[in-house]
């Protein structure tokens, strides 16, 4: 292979890279809607194989489609690893491993056949579904929620542990008010009930059946009904810090190839968390 | 046909017209309230219809009232179409066919007689009862919560989507804990669980049964009492912000009788959005 | 009877006056205190008559109970009316009306038997419980509470409305997808079930059980999560208005005798609305 | 003993007190994460043995675990008394009445079988779990939720009151609705129905039967909905108060060994409310 060869094959690389990582420009635009189409078609079979009377009907048909899905998901993976300089760095991030994951059930599946099933794993992808939030300029909204989110952590901390004091502590005193008798088999189903019951979902599955249990309910729905404020009041107050504070996002939305790390200057180069190329 | 009968003609063409569009006259107020009891009252005979034992027992009342009201929706129909200059741009609004399919059933029924349950498309014509909310001053109050939700909108949209997330995830974990044997039958249904559980409704027709899903399951809905402050708090913030922004809302309440399009200045005489002759 | 028995009836008439209605005066609450302690013992007593076990147990001490409560309440309404100016306001006032009718079923019941049943009414009594709220200083904070929801009644009334449109229209809806075979048995059945899930309260007693039905709740309850947002949204706006303005609250707790109204400035010797005298 | 040998021993005592009281001492903070784990570990045993498969196979292992976490938390009890220096005001404070509780047990069961099951007393030592809080700086953020709750107080008692009210006025309404046949089986029950339905928990095991009474539940859930919101703008505008005033926490994490007050200032020698002398 001659220097110019070298130098096609460079080319066609850079391409491949822009194509797959370069989500500001437009074809890599179209790479990541195209990419997440495939991923809602790839969630959608593996749900209908699950409903008996689908399978039955389609199995063929399902099994093809998952294996289209399988073989350009690894293109894709081995494009990624192809086209990008420090291929290791991608291979063990979150992404890089998730992507794995994805399509390696479907050919363990040959020699181990229960194994197909663990390309549910699949879900996970879609957690690239938040990428496309970056297509249509979602990103400031969602950077601001996740602040308000992060600065209310030490409020939500002691805001959980203070659910999980009353919830331990209730659930045991349920347990002695009702017994095994009236659902409350064991604490930690009782904690169980304590916990669907303090968030007012209430499925039903378990419900006192003792006066005193019901009185003991009572009480907790009515604490609990006052706890939800709490939650409320502290992320409405981070959200209004923010209407304050002249916060001003970075619209940039490339996303380093080797280590994911979003929120470059405009115009990087190297990626300012792992010291990777940049588009 | 000479050119005084012909402006006779075109006087009651004009006193129909503002009965029936002007929102802002007196008689054109009377219209939206009789019309909005017509409404009310044939969707309560609709309702009467579904319950076996009433419609036992007053079917021909029914049957007749149903008629009634059909005949005069119709007139309404026909009197709309023939007051108004540009007739087909009612016809093909979003409205005038709600009305048109309003009554359509009905006669089809004649025909096809099992077409008649789709006169219950009616109770799309309660959108106009939004309406009647023009006559009581409560424009104004109905405008700032629509101008909030719609600022909230892009924070709303990633909200959404992450509940979209994490109930495909959770869903499809709880599909392999629990299984079709405890009622997770497939994905789609794990799924449906998921929303019910995090939404906290809790219908309880299925409930995970294992200590690992239960133990998910409180995770999950302390999760979603925690989740639900997030929308609480973006609405809570675009609210108190129009408190500081001096709005001041157009009160004229007249709706262009083509496109329907209000918000129209004082005294307007042409509908600025589709140029419609206006009262 | 001469001047000088007229003028001794006349001061205890006068002393039993500030007794019952002088809620400033420390007879007056304690008289209060003593009350609501006999409504709520009243209550006590009714409740556990509907218990089979305690009613069969006790069935004579609640019966004396009972008639205890009912003579003392008949000499407080006969001492109200004896000791007021214009008996015939107080006659004819809600609570007025409320008082008579807790009395009124027990001696009823002499010649109609089932009417003891009407003495539940007694439970309306339990409004003048929020007259204790006056003793504690909380009056204060009932009012801004009561103005925030006043002055936020528009836009709940616009919130409740679009609540009740997307109830009628999923109602009618759903009773096509799921039909009478799945529980959802009228039009009116199918809307109570769109309110028990869009309020997320989800008893489970009627739940979708086809595809499309569980699709279409999912969609229903993730709006209803977001909806649930605007109500708290206004509440917490017009309370933290209150914070802005300098709310002067009329500390004067002083209720009229004859119209029960409340808010009277400090040493009013007539009633501002209807021109009793007051204490 | 002579006076050296005193001085050895007080000096044991010293390191004990600084090793079991001082917060924050490293070896105070290595003390608490220690005693921490101890409880969470024994509140596990304790709950496995409710599990009857578990304790079947485990019996013995599960009954020498919980023997030695009474045993050392003996030691920590006698421990706490001796290196104090006014041990009763430990013994009768509300930590150290917790800490004999959950050991009596135990010790009692030897000569009554059946106490063993009091050892449940220790999940109130959880409690003491809040003090993990301090180690982890959150104490901040805990005492402006404590100080937001608190000074919500009188609206929070305004608005529970109304609950109350409402709960008892549809409870009683209810039962002559439904009546026991619909499992309202007396007023009681039918109240604890109401708060389950009011604050949107929705079990299911009772629910009306009646279109009277789906009427009326239909009214209850929606006017609960709009309800959950007051006490979310309460917090809300409590939290957001917090924001405007600058609040100088006490960053000191210190507790009285005897009254377990918190608070005190840096170098404290003796507690500002109880005067024993400090760490």
């Amino acid at each position: 292979m001659n220097s110019q060869d070298k130098s096609k094959s460079e080319i066609l690389r850079q391409k491949i890279y822009i194509f797959i990582y370069g989500t500001n420009t437009p074809s890599g635009k179209l790479f990541d809607i195209i990419l997440l189409g495939l991923i809602v078609c790839s969630l959608i079979t593996i749900m209908l194989e699950t409903i008996p009377e689908v399978n039955m009907a389609f199995h063929n048909e399902l099994l093809v489609a998952e294996w289209i899905f399988t073989i350009l998901f690894t293109m894709e993976y081995i494009l990624r690893i192809y086209c990008i300089d420090k291929p290791f760095k991608y291979i063990f991030s979150f992404y890089g491993i998730i992507d794995l994951l994805a399509i390696l059930p479907m050919y363990l599946s040959f020699f181990l056949p229960g194994s197909k099933v663990l390309s549910n794993i699949r879900t996970l992808r879609l957690f690239r579904l938040f990428r496309v939030l970056k297509l249509f300029h979602f990103v400031e909204e969602s950077t601001k929620l996740k602040i308000a989110l992060l600065s209310s952590r030490p409020k939500i901390i002691v805001f959980l542990y203070t659910v999980i004091v009353i919830s331990f502590t209730v659930g045991t005193l349920m347990y002695f008010i009702e017994g095994p008798a009236h659902g409350f088999t064991n604490i930690p189903k009782s904690i169980y009930w304590t916990i669907i019951t303090l968030t007012t979902v209430g499925y039903g599955d378990i419900v006192p059946q003792t006066g005193m249990g019901q009185f003991l309910a009572s009480i907790l729905v009515i604490v609990g009904y006052g706890i939800i404020a709490v939650p409320t009041g502290i992320v409405s107050l981070e959200l209004s810090k923010q209407k304050h504070s002249r916060y001003t996002p970075k619209k940039n939305t490339a996303t380093c190839p080797s280590c994911q790390a979003t929120g470059h200057p405009d115009n990087s180069i190297f990626c300012y968390k792992c010291g990777s190329k940049m588009l």
